[in-house]
């Protein structure tokens, strides 16, 4: 690295991690922390969370945010073909490609204010840091927002970044539609309009290296009372679309004995798949987060009930054996309805580079700040850059392991102590140590 | 009754049932089916159901509809505060309460053909022969169209009929909003914009009698042959809003150990109110129809369902036995996660008039129209009339006693047959026998 003569001088450090053994710039982790609450009022819900969904107004009004911060900080915006936005830090040498970080902007619909915009956030601060200090880094960095992670208003989830890295063709991307009927291809255009002096970036274009940021999400680092995690992969996950069908009838006429009631086989169906998926190890994820009732009325008796079933699992084995036996479980426990069921999504475990997590384990070490490597539980955009690059995670604690909930919550501490971590590895990839 | 010289010469009956041992104008049942399909048309389904909810364009349409057939009979319309439409038949003496008959023209939102339909276009069939026959009866006779018996967009049910008769407050229906918080109060004006010559009503105006055709709804005269069903009372019902809160959390990083899901917490409440509810004679209706679950998001654990309990039964002690136990049943079940229940909705068995009931058998048997005695599952407008007037009704089979479904269905001769008890129990009410 090399700094210019405007550098900020480096005082002592206030953290809380101080035994800090290199010499670095010093990120404001004052800012870092009034970001994240200025960008939580955005989608602001009642009780402390965010409803932000992709490609919503409020999606748009972030992403205007955000932008007008990396101005300050002089970074140049372009866009791809699925929506995702980069912000560049021009490197000495402009040939090699990026050394990219970054997350998602978009939530849940009762989502946290930390889940995404962390990630984003800690690269923003990172970058503006390095710039503020007159760092000019070797190779250039890059602030990515992934468009549309969630994959709660348009399926599936990490949209964007699967169709930059290839895994998802941009038309199918463009083809799916809300609970609305509104297409991505409608929605797209009103997300753009928010960066009107974005240049163009070709989907599938080259990465150097990519570090993600993000809160846990989990129990583990917080548990160990562990400030920064070093991830070191992602486990693997499969979404059914069960449709159980029985008959609307009228409740107040039709006998139990000639009802087929789609709700009460349902009801029977998920008893059986909790029965199925049920490990006394408590390692394997199922969740039924969607159920939609028709024709949902409080006297017909249900025709039809659809529910979502995601299921996750380290072991690329167990996704199989476990997973392959869903329809059959369903079909045994759904009589006297019938059933029907899809595979709506499947991602195998991922593995990040190995060369990489010993380099974040390196700076955090470096800097002082006790980490421990842990797999992520939930799915990230850094799955695809995989496929174009060495990709690796960061991850801070969130309290209770606590997201895709109102009461998501971190620390100021974490925060700043996962951005130093970030900004570090950034500037030793982006050198060429 | 009188007739005049315009009178229409009776002609050898083409009728399933032949032995009719008194002299009756006859009804034309080939116009009687026609107006069932053309009225099917508005807000007709894919397969051959009927989506025309309570306030809509559609039901709106389907007034407008129907006062134009009233129009070419002479009816004379009328609507009250809460859009209840009276067609009037004037009688020769104009003073005594109106004879009425009528039922509904709104739909569940995946309804039939024939539920409401027929008994609005069965009394109009009844006027409108009596008065092609040149009768003149003695009192009024009046064909009444109350509004949102179905109470699926707005509820309660029979909301209409509900406030006309005093059981329930004008304000509070009017309060009444649906899922996107439109009121009462705001749909009702285009309603009544569908019949912008009506007169004014006054809400619990006079009636001399009620009687209310009606498909069945249920198996039982299907199940004996039988084309015509005299309804001694209507069963009790109770309404229950059961909510299951939980705690949202991620899908992919929960251990199964640590969530409150409120879903799976549901499935539990729902299997114990199936035991609950359970009776080996099959008498107990038990139904959920409507189900939410909140955030209703793939990948996050339900922080919240609300579901719809209808319970009915035709003994009011049961009722009060197992509709009291509901909230211990379902705090038993629900571990780890809260529940709350509130009652939405109460009605008591109902008992027919003995006179009307024994007047219509009577008018059957000089029709030589099989029928038989039946208490009806379903709850109709019938229910609120008993608190102005002697009321009863008239059931017509059903297919396989299906209805709230697209499958619903009933045979021109089924129709036909149910329309005749009703002229002639409606002329003989009318003139005072």
């Amino acid at each position: 690295m090399i700094k210019d003569k405007s550098a900020r001088q480096n005082t002592r450090s206030q953290e809380v991690y101080e035994e800090t053994v290199t010499e670095e710039p010093r990120i404001n982790s004052g800012r870092l922390w009034d970001r994240h609450m200025r960008l939580a009022e955005i989608g602001a819900l009642p009780r402390g969370g965010v409803n932000r969904q992709a490609m919503t107004t409020g999606d748009a009004a972030a992403r205007q945010l955000l932008v007008a911060w990396a101005n300050e900080s002089g970074l140049t915006p372009a866009v791809d073909a699925i929506g995702n936005l980069f912000l560049r830090f021009q490197g000495r040498d402009p040939e090699p490609p990026p050394i990219m970080t970054g997350s998602h902007l978009d939530t849940q619909p009762q989502g946290g204010r930390f889940d995404g915009a962390y990630g984003v956030l800690a690269g923003l601060e990172a970058l503006t840091t390095l710039r503020e200090a007159g760092i000019e880094p070797l190779r250039s960095l890059e602030l990515v927002i992934w468009n549309n992670e969630e994959g709660c208003r348009f399926a599936p989830t990490t949209m964007g970044s699967a169709v930059f890295a290839g895994a998802l063709k941009l038309e199918e991307a463009l083809a799916a539609r809300d609970s609305d009927g509104v297409s991505v291809a409608d929605a797209l255009p009103a997300l753009l309009a928010a960066t009107p002096h974005a240049g163009r970036r070709a989907l599938g274009s080259p990465v150097s290296a990519y570090i993600e940021a993000h809160i846990e999400q989990g129990p583990t680092l917080e548990a160990n009372q562990c400030p920064v995690g070093i991830v070191t992969g992602i486990q693997g996950v499969r979404w059914f679309t069960v449709e159980v069908r029985g008959r609307a009838a009228h409740a107040g006429t039709t006998p139990r004995g000639l009802r087929r009631d789609a709700l009460m086989s349902a009801v029977s169906v998920l008893r059986a798949l909790s029965g199925h998926f049920h490990d006394p190890d408590d390692v394997v994820r199922f969740t039924v987060g969607r159920m939609q009732v028709s024709p949902n009325s409080p006297n017909t008796v249900p025709e039809r009930v659809t529910f979502s079933i995601d299921f996750r699992h380290p072991d690329g084995s167990v996704l199989t054996r476990l997973g392959d036996a869903v329809p059959a479980v369903c079909q045994r426990a759904v009589h006297p309805c019938e059933v029907s069921v899809s595979e709506a999504a499947a991602s195998p475990p991922v593995a990040f580079d190995r060369g990489l997590i010993e380099t974040l384990a390196l700076t955090a070490k470096e800097l002082g700040i006790p980490h421990m490597c842990l797999q992520s539980g939930a799915t990230h955009d850094a799955k695809w850059v995989t496929h174009l690059a060495p990709s690796g995670m960061i991850f801070v604690p969130c309290a209770g392991g606590i997201s895709h909930s109102e009461e998501e919550s971190a620390t100021p501490e974490a925060l700043a102590a996962g951005t130093r971590v970030l900004m570090s590895a950034l500037l030793k990839l982006a050198d060429g140590e």
